[in-house]
């Protein structure tokens, strides 16, 4: 089973005098750091980014010292940092490897763009039609998707724009407690509702911001870890990655895609919704943390809202989501989100969280989706 | 060991009417139709592409039919499907999973561009520093790097001009004979000498062509070949990913990573250059097809150049290279560069390579780099 060994991140914000390497080498620095270890005991590398430039793992290892280890860069849109994770588990789970780096960068002015980079699709074309038949989450600018299921909710279970607020809320005061965080000023449900407005009924705060940053986890095996006498270890107990069935995307597609990737990781683990003490989620849009919660169990569906109104999903309350401050305020310069994830859930499964911590907390769950509909999920567990 | 059940390809050239997913699409379904499995079969896909667009492994799996399987999109540059390649081969050793789909895809008009994509590099920054100090191999525009270490080796070892353009006919020749190589028609010498001027000593011929196409190899267990009666089996028994060295920067740095890769593989395997029926390599320049064959041990250091104007790496010669007219003529989109070397591999040591058809060969070695300098090398044998 894998162990995470160290974690490390750049803070997640606007870095003009930084370059997409430079990110990810403080990661790295910082995972390397925490677990002890020097760079040239890593025998692999994973970088997650999405349209940061040339490989841009292999500048960072460069950066590093050239050690000559194998760079594999991965870029799986916003589930990128979680793919590369998943990488490292599976090199150091199935004995390819025993100390594996898995890092992720990105920065604003170097992301992707959703017109696929280099102009738009040909006119005729297949992947024209993909668009235009909204089969992909790129098809509309995203904010009108996720306003269009935010107002679909608002209609089918008689939830009010204050509710979906309530999560940008509680995830900002999160991210006030982090100092890893883009966003971490007050925000206020007024706030919120008179923000300018992007796709009705959604403002500002309901969108994610992305940014520049970097991200970073050391996974070693377990062999390697009594080795290296590493102490409060983390073990990746659940890796599981899927795609969209047919049968998934006749509903909603990534809230059923996080259903059968979420089951299939608590079959993992041997472990259900009621083992899981805290959450990191994809809350790109203040409507994802609510399906998606209730994709994962910890809630009736079509009661999601309510739950986050009575601060059930709060650090201190039933079950805390996005204790970092999530994608709506940790922020999402993409590539290194998912690895951002692990870093939080690290630092609570150790007790390191400050004043975030989440009392006793022991496992915790980690959520991504990207373009295309791709699903990760990781369980982390405290040994 | 990884068994390899099937190749298909799009074949490499123009296709404005076709997107990267078509070409992806192609590929994947030549390589199930020869591996004789469905789709649905596929646990697993790795794509290969550069700079192609938002996540375009994950476009060919939902148009091959949403099957919900795991779908890590590669960009390792020119090397992205070799990565793509190992990375199957790797999920199949270790027993992860037993049918893996490698796929690598590419258009011109997508493809990456050597500033990183989205601007250049910003002055004072590490990462400007980097390509001033001319470290990394997208420092210069390619052809004027390898314009110097062609003049290097003229003066060095006396060779002449006409010894290196003698790589592009040689190679154009075996591309007259595939159906799937980009650049088919008729090449002399005297035409390498007389074309555009691209960097004073290379023309155009010296240098490959980026077009549009897709490749893909089916990568099956031994247990799993076994229960589907695959007959004509090819092992990958060899598979080796480098990066530089601090010491094998100090000479030229891709020839020195592809002699430890060689090496590594070579010992992996069991066998030494001797063992070798036919090579594909990393010829996107001319003067690397010599450097690369001294280093992989079949040629002494300055007889490479003599060694193919006496015809020893052509079809019918001592050790053929580049069998399907290589990077320089069969093409080089990027991203499925490395696994059309996989096909080319395959057809030929079943027997299937038709009139470029190397007798008896039984051993292939496939070569290639990427910016950054990273360095994969498979070996594929004949059951």
């Amino acid at each position: 089973m894998a162990i995470v060994a160290g974690v490390g991140m750049a803070a997640f914000g606007r870095h003009p005098d930084k370059t997409v390497a430079d990110l990810g080498v403080e990661a790295a620095l910082g995972a390397l750091s925490d677990a002890g270890l020097q760079w040239k005991a890593v025998e692999g590398m994973y970088c997650g980014a999405a349209g940061a430039g040339l490989t841009p793992g292999t500048r960072v290892s460069a950066l590093l010292g050239l050690t000559g280890i194998p760079v594999v860069n991965i870029d799986n849109a916003s589930a990128s940092g979680s793919s590369a994770f998943r990488s490292a588990c599976r090199d150091v789970d199935t004995g390819a490897a025993d100390i594996v780096l898995a890092i992720g960068v990105g920065k604003s002015g170097r992301t992707l763009r959703l017109d696929g980079g280099v102009g738009a699709p040909e006119p005729g074309t297949a992947e024209y039609r993909e668009r235009q038949i909204g089969m992909m989450q790129g098809v509309l600018p995203p904010a009108g998707v996720f306003a269009m299921r935010t107002r679909r909710r608002m209609h089918e279970f008689g939830s009010r724009i204050e509710q979906f607020a309530a999560v940008a809320v509680k995830n900002r005061k999160h991210a006030s407690l982090n100092p890893y965080a883009q966003m971490r000023g007050p925000l206020t449900i007024e706030d919120v509702l008179n923000a300018r407005m992007v796709a009705d009924p959604l403002t500002i705060p309901h969108c994610c911001p992305v940014g520049d940053g970097g991200a970073a986890a050391i996974v070693v095996s377990e062999r390697k870890a009594r080795e290296l006498g590493i102490s409060a270890a983390v073990r990746a107990i659940a890796s599981q990655f899927r795609t969209p069935t047919l049968a998934g995307v006749m509903d909603a597609q990534d809230a059923d895609t996080t259903t059968v990737t979420v089951d299939a990781a608590y079959a993992e683990a041997g472990l259900g919704p009621k083992d899981i003490d805290l959450v990191q989620v994809h809350d790109a849009f203040t409507v994802e943390e609510i399906e998606y919660c209730e994709s994962m169990g910890f809630c009736e569906r079509g009661q999601g809202e309510f739950a986050v109104e009575r601060g059930e999903f709060s650090i201190g309350g039933r079950i805390p989501f996005s204790t970092d401050g999530g994608l709506l305020s940790r922020g999402h310069p993409l590539g290194p989100t998912g690895l951002a994830q692990v870093h939080e859930t690290v630092l609570q499964l150790r007790g390191q969280a400050g004043e975030r911590q989440v009392e006793g907390a022991r496992t915790g769950l980690l959520h991504m989706v990207g373009i295309g509909g791709v699903c990760l999920v990781h369980i982390l567990q405290r040994a």
